[in-house]
């Protein structure tokens, strides 16, 4: 299929995906008015989020009316055309719907149902991808969770609502070969504090493929960061090619499934990937600037340092903090990720021995005692904003301290915002420190719960923007 | 002072701590009305907590009452005698009440007060070690939070209470030479839903030092895991023999500060501790069965499966899981770990082919598919707890998805609680998996947010479960 794909004149060697994420008008195809049912959920999903343009709910059986819409038995039954048709049928009535769809010039396509390549019904999968090549029409899927997007208001995914915390609207998008650690991530990303942009859980990729995703979120000006959970690459060649214009222009954080001979068994069951060799990836992953993430979590942890705080080319971290074991962790874990203490300036030396009681060591990390306030954490940060020698900061806030309190958290959203340094804040914790994590985070500051996981951020935002400076891109803040 | 202590006749090789432990009578020298002093909020911790031994409140310049109790000018007019006295006053005032600590029979000290060995002020800190060892006294400290028994209901920490998330009793003790991460971590533990025995910050260890705290912990009852936080060791051949005999009765989760150069310099700053060579520490933690932890966050991950899951000497960990990526994810973590896949039983391949819908395939790992519900994953985890070929269970339930709800986490409450196997969960999500994950961890079956986690922990129990074996020890369900 991938042949026909790249060979097809009509629409070039990548998909065009702006149909799908910006459609006026959706034909639900399943659509029902049984609660029970996936097309039932996609419906309310839509007229929950308040979409604007025109829903046409679908089904075979229908008798003209579904949850308070007029329906249709056939999209070809349609006369205004559509923009995107979402198919939510059993697997095999699939490539007959796909064929009507494409008969009524349906500009693009997303397959919910599962039953296909992953269940061994690869005839069934290939029918698919040849219909959307002959009528030129963009299909993701099948089984996957498809698209949802703050802005634009489509929701495709059939999972509960409140199951899931809804995103805010921001800059990261994320496109997951696997609905499962898509739902997950997209659940996780308001506790986060950053927005999303897009949200593409692609499935098994009998069309739009992740080269095509990766392309269009290259150009998608909303999109500020790319993260990617993918099991397989469909096409090594065009993927490269893409993966290579696409970091110039912003920060790619990628999740590899099946790294391991196991984990690619795994994913073959799973979406019939062929993960191929993990070092070859990665090689790429490398020779491209992206992050490489080893766990989910880690997926998060990065989104929000690249969404939030500028780049720098620099690797002398100050670290100030009120806790001094955390302070020794997290000098340990700066030289582990290749960075390293600053020496601090004359002049930071001199101001920071003015503002600060005697028990202080004026030196790095910044011990500034258990007791330190507000006071003494803006004293610091305004140093550290100005020295020289202070490429970024790691702050380190333990909230259970006696000084440390919402004056505090203050003092680092002024600064984590204003400040042409990237800022990372450190605050480990129960329900209190939790309130302020939220409140610091949903500033724009990003906030890590060990001093490890801010040092790793850290280190893959100095890791980029040096990607970009040998490239000779400069970045913003850089 | 180590020699001399060493060499004391009167106390043997290690410092008892019953009496800092469990005393029937406690002097709070610093004790005052002002709320804003350290010896006022430590008098408070006391009251607050329901401490039913005789509390004595002593200030120089008190008037013969403090916050309602009868106070004393110093610890030689208490007539009755006292086990602990708690010192919250100057350094430089420090080593004359030690004195008459010592003079009035005190069986235990712990010197909150900083502006010692830390500040360069070793002199003072070798006054206070000498004093207690004339009088054969233990002293926790100085420069530390003290320590906290929810069982005895002592509580020497100087932290606002509002701040800190009070633990619940359990069986995991925390030892720890810095404070804050000490009291990260007390303010953790109850959000990760385990309980703990014995909390000891013990700073600068002018007296007590982290061997002696260890030794003691080995043989408390109440103490199930032990978890510490050390920036160095004082006497290296004693911790070697406590540690070899700590770990055959007990799992050891440690983790060290200062294992880079400039983190061991960040080290001496704040205790004062000679970190000595990192390669050194880990070959010991190695050889005597010690997890060791790599970052704060993993303490209480290892800590929970410890207190919790039985030990298995076995390799083979199934998976089974309601999202397929995430099982992907969860495989290549167990072989980056060293675990294996079992391959199942005939009898469990027949059974569970019988139980689930034909689009799941039998095999490993278990994809029950997006709509898994309770049915599913009790059918699943029955199997698992049957078949001879499995030695442990990951059960990845991702809440947002239609089947999985409070009766999925009951089916994994009922066999992480009644297996013979540990049994770990792997959910993450926003406040409707947090909500799931409280009530399954609080029954005692720990879940973690990531497959990487999970896999780490079971990694850790198997490791520490084979250390046993070859030791002769046998631990319970091995």
């Amino acid at each position: 299929m991938t042949k026909e794909k790249i060979n097809g004149k009509s629409h070039g060697k990548y998909w065009k995906l702006e149909p799908i994420m910006h459609p006026k008008s959706v034909a639900i195809i399943g659509a029902s008015n049984n609660p029970d049912k996936v097309g039932h959920v996609i419906m309310q999903n839509y007229i929950d989020a308040g979409y604007d343009g025109k829903i046409y709910p679908v089904n075979i059986s229908s008798d003209g009316s579904i949850m308070g819409f007029k329906s249709y038995k056939s999209v070809t039954e349609i006369k205004l055309g559509i923009d995107l048709a979402v198919i939510a049928i059993p697997a095999q009535a699939v490539p007959g719907v796909l064929e009507e769809c494409g008969k009524a010039g349906t500009k693009g396509v997303i397959i919910v149902s599962g039953g296909f390549a992953e269940v061994g019904e690869t005839k069934l999968q290939d029918m698919i991808a040849e219909i959307a090549n002959r009528y030129t029409m963009p299909v993701i899927g099948p089984n996957c969770l498809g698209v949802m997007d703050p802005r634009s208001r489509i929701d495709t995914l059939f999972l509960p609502t409140f199951k899931i915390d809804k995103p805010t609207i921001g800059g990261v998008s994320f496109a997951s070969q696997s609905g499962a650690v898509g739902s997950s991530i997209l659940d996780m990303i308001d506790d986060e504090g950053f927005g999303m942009a897009r949200f593409i859980s692609y499935g098994n990729a009998a069309v739009v493929d992740e080269t095509d995703i990766l392309n269009y979120l290259a150009e998608d000006i909303d999109t500020k960061v790319i993260v990617l959970y993918m099991e397989g690459v469909k096409r090594g060649k065009e993927f490269i090619e893409v993966a290579k214009r696409a970091s110039l222009k912003k920060p790619i954080v990628v999740i590899k499934g099946g790294v391991t001979e196991a984990g690619a068994g795994a994913a073959h069951s799973h979406t019939a990937a062929l993960a191929g060799s993990y070092e070859a990836y990665e090689a790429v992953f490398r020779q491209y600037g992206f992050t490489i993430a080893k766990d989910i979590k880690d997926l998060l942890n990065y989104a929000k340092i690249f969404e939030t705080q500028p780049l720098t080319t620099g690797n002398r971290v100050a670290i100030i903090t009120n806790g001094g074991g955390t302070g020794v962790l997290a000098t340990d874990a700066l030289y582990k990720n290749g960075l390293v203490l600053p020496e601090l300036s004359e002049t930071s030396k001199k101001e920071l021995r003015k503002v600060m009681p005697p028990i202080v060591n004026i030196r790095m990390p910044l011990d500034m005692a258990g007791d330190a306030d507000d006071t003494r954490f803006s004293a610091a940060l305004a140093r550290m904003e100005e020295d020289p020698n202070v490429d970024a900061v790691m702050a380190i806030a333990l909230f259970q301290t006696p000084g440390a309190d919402s004056r505090v958290a203050a003092s680092l959203i002024h600064y984590g915002t204003q400040m042409k340094k990237p800022l990372v804040v450190v605050s480990m914790g129960g329900s209190y420190t939790q309130a302020h994590k939220r409140m610091i985070e949903s500033s724009g500051v990003p906030v890590y719960a060990s001093p490890g996981e801010a040092a790793d951020a850290l280190a893959a935002l100095i890791s980029y923007s040096r990607y970009l400076k040998v490239k000779g891109v400069r970045g913003k803040g850089d």
